[in-house]
């Protein structure tokens, strides 16, 4: 009995570290859902224990605090972005065809937001950017990541001849902004302004309409 | 004396009406400086109290609600963007001229913010388009209004052989994307994104770089 329980002590470490792990992940989603909706400040360990069921010491063991669970929410609704939008598009031959994939795919987002509230970067974006602290720096790391990723992309469609010169950074910075006014339309169901930012999102990618 | 209280009756209420609007615009002034960093959901009766050192009653009895006070900073956010930005500008001669004096008084609003969260309508716009109500109309309202306003100036400008062909809601939505993205560039200190925002507004507008 002594050796089995010894044995077997690793592995139960293993599963629930497994089963924390999950639960951080299954929490930190939803808060994510919240703070597309209410904002980040909206994200509090009261909140979330009522919306899921679960006891607040267990969520507060899990993230410590109300910055770490907004923390994770950030990390969580970054990852849904990639796994959407940046990953399938990476399949795509480099150049336009991969680009246009992409913009492609973040309208879908606008269309069919994986969050309740829409994009979680256009809401939380506004809601923090004149409140320092660690929140903030990571919601503007992530924008600013996806602009470089964006100015990249553009830059080798340019390098292939694929499309007209110009800086990529400033390309991108108005993909962003008609992508993101795009969003908060959508939300607010006035669709004609979606489908007014996709023609300027085409016309920048130069792509005539038939 | 009696006679005397009797006249003087109506001038007693008059000055009190004034004081009482005079303290509504007040406080709805700093309701629209808390919610343009905080959000609209900051601003709470007992918040303003505290900031302004008058009666939680006091707020209350000239407001009403939380959702009256809202109404109220919205209103007087959109009388500052009208005093400071389009007023001054209608002036100017019709056409070009006075969409560019729009837009640069508008980059003005960006750059030397009126509140301290910088624009009042980027903020609470991505704070409540999920949230339907009637603070969330009026915020849409505003917005709507002022892309009617400035697409009626680019049809101006357009009529007059100033500015080239286009849909002027299409132009009108794609210059609010952009200076919307440089006001939240402006408030997290990226100030070569403002510069780059610039200078697109001026390539839509025609106005090549020297």
């Amino acid at each position: 009995m002594a050796e089995s329980s010894v044995a077997s002590a690793p592995q139960v470490t293993d599963q629930r570290l497994v089963k924390g792990a999950r639960a951080r992940a299954s929490i930190a989603r939803h808060a994510a859902d919240v703070a597309s909706v209410e904002g980040l400040t909206g994200v509090s360990i009261g909140r979330l224990a009522t919306d899921l069921g679960i006891s607040k010491s267990g969520i507060a063991t899990l993230f410590g605090s109300k910055e770490a669970l907004q923390l994770a929410a950030v990390r969580a609704a970054r990852e849904v972005f990639v796994e959407q939008i940046v990953a399938p598009s990476m399949s795509e031959p480099r150049g336009l065809t991969r680009l246009r994939a992409v913009v492609d795919r973040w309208f879908g987002h606008v269309l069919e937001p994986a969050f309740p509230g829409g994009c979680f970067r256009v809401s939380t974006l506004a809601e923090f950017d004149s409140r320092p602290g660690p929140v903030r720096d990571a919601i503007v790391t992530d924008h600013d990541e996806w602009l470089v990723f964006l100015a990249k992309e553009i830059r080798k469609a340019q390098d292939q001849g694929e499309l007209g010169p110009g800086d990529p950074d400033a390309l991108a910075f108005e993909l962003d902004a008609v992508v993101s006014a795009a969003n908060t339309a959508r939300q607010l169901g006035a669709d004609a302004k979606v489908a007014t930012a996709r023609a300027i999102a085409d016309r920048l990618l130069g792509r005539i309409e038939s």
